[in-house]
């Protein structure tokens, strides 16, 4: 197969295009490197069936060139604003790279006539129901930030382009992903906070948002068992982790694991990390449970094994 | 108050200008007319109060002239494509024309402060779903045309931006709008198709399709009635009439009104009229009624007002 991986210089896409090189497919790497680095795909540059597109998917002419030279049979579409607390300042980074690269991409799908794709979506399109558990058939979705409301048009975006075009869509929602390789988010936060003071750490809220984190393998492992279902039309999974930790929790760990006693943690206080910060949420898994997926490491673990991962590399 | 209507020259903007200023409203009317037309504003061009400004609202500097000038207290967000036949063809009128004017507006309204909105929805958010009776709760979304796409992303953008910067939006989804003034349509269609050929009629699909038809002035009634509610964050509400019209029974009516005998219909055939098409659906509008608001017409009544309004204009 030829996989388009647009956004597969970031933290996600590197890690998928890591795997599908593995089983064999053509990999055709788009990023602007808005987020992604040269870092997280410098093993996969000179491997056989590698190809990287410097470019924007959110320029038309930019992204027809790659569909030109790619020829996908597949678009896997990670591109986007993952820097939530970022763009909550701006919400002009969400309109540029969450929701118009999707448009472009599917425009560009429908003009080439590709058929399959799979899009990264969030449990940030619910809005904040903390006493809900959220599925994917939740009704009343009210974003509460300018990225899970990007998000939530970007998938509307795929059905109306699936119905129209014949395309089978894979959608995940998932919340945060760590791992090896991450860019920013509060394991990455607090690490480099702790290198300049390691006496002190700041915390944004009042430490008790408690989210779950599922681990980078355990998506990548859902989306290679899932990518060739043969369902016409969107079909959309809730996919994450069973256990929660909260950013107390994390805190612990990271000194824990860096051997840091008596860290006086400072709360700036609050229920939420940031405005449009959902600080609690009880995500349903059934479906893709039912399915035959389940994540290998709850989130506590996925928090050891990405803090041990990110010293050791801080380290080397 | 000094009202921003965006879209303000097009069939129900420019309705919607003209109650404003009968309440005593100051009203600036901007748009690109791309569908507005100056006729529908002539006669308010002259009228105190009135400021018409041209451009196009998904030109961020275009609209940032126009909340310098106008200092708008609420923002009205009529621009779209309308006409979803025509974008089922072209998906990037949608794009730029229905979403990216919203996220513009939401932008500026950010950033001049401005804290109230009223946003034309659709009934084509709910997508193909004609089983069901679709209310505001209705779950699983996934519109099948790219306008319904683009309306869904828009409504997703006005609760991030309501939540971030405590915006007040009354968001009304609404079915086919009809009255005097109308440019494209069913309606519109086979009055030119009749004119044409007062002898054949092409009706696409198998004309069995059938919907519910608001009178102009009764969604102006509604936008009127709540557009000062009182409540925090998105109030929604399905906006509708009692009953439906076929497009054969349009037909019918046209050719009555024109007292045209023994037209033949020639059917293009499937059930929908074009692809993205909803052919029926059940509407809930028990909100909007226990809300206070009930339409004073019919779908069928709407129609015939439509029509005789249509055919006294073309005579005149």
């Amino acid at each position: 197969m030829r996989a388009l991986v647009v956004g597969g210089a970031g933290f996600i896409g590197s890690h998928l295009c890591r795997a599908l090189l593995q089983s064999g497919h053509t990999v055709t790497c788009m990023d602007n490197f808005s987020l992604g680095t040269e870092r997280n795909i410098s093993d996969l540059t000179e491997r056989a069936g590698f190809l990287l597109c410097r470019g924007d998917a959110s320029e038309e002419a930019a992204l027809r060139s790659v569909f030109v030279e790619a020829k996908p049979d597949y678009v896997f579409h990670l591109a986007a604003n993952s820097d939530i607390r970022a763009s909550a300042q701006n919400p002009e980074v969400e309109y540029q790279n969450t929701y118009s690269t999707t448009f472009q991409i599917l425009n560009c799908m429908r003009r080439y006539g590709v058929k399959r794709m799979f899009f990264a979506s969030t449990s940030a399109v619910y809005g904040d129901k903390r006493d809900i558990l959220l599925d994917e058939h939740t009704p009343d979705l009210a974003p509460v930030s300018y990225y899970g409301a990007a998000k939530l048009g970007a998938e509307a975006l795929i059905h109306a382009f699936s119905y129209m075009n014949d395309i089978r869509a894979l959608v995940f929602r998932f919340p945060n992903v760590i791992g090896p390789g991450l860019t920013h988010g509060v394991i990455y936060d607090f690490i480099r906070k702790l290198e300049k003071d390691p006496k002190r750490l700041e915390i944004l809220g009042d430490g008790r948002q408690t989210k779950p984190y599922i681990y980078i393998r355990d998506l990548i492992d859902a989306i290679c068992q899932f990518m060739d279902g043969e369902e016409d039309g969107v079909t959309l999974y809730n996919v994450g982790v069973s256990g929660e930790t909260s950013v107390t929790g994390i805190a612990d760990v990271i000194c824990r694991e860096k051997g840091l006693f008596g860290v006086t943690y400072c709360y700036t206080g609050g229920e939420g990390g940031w405005k449009g910060d959902v600080p609690r949420f009880r995500y349903g898994l059934d479906n893709i449970h039912k399915a035959g997926w389940q994540a290998r490491y709850t989130s506590d673990e996925a928090v050891e094994m990405t803090v041990r991962a990110a010293l050791a590399e801080r380290d080397a």
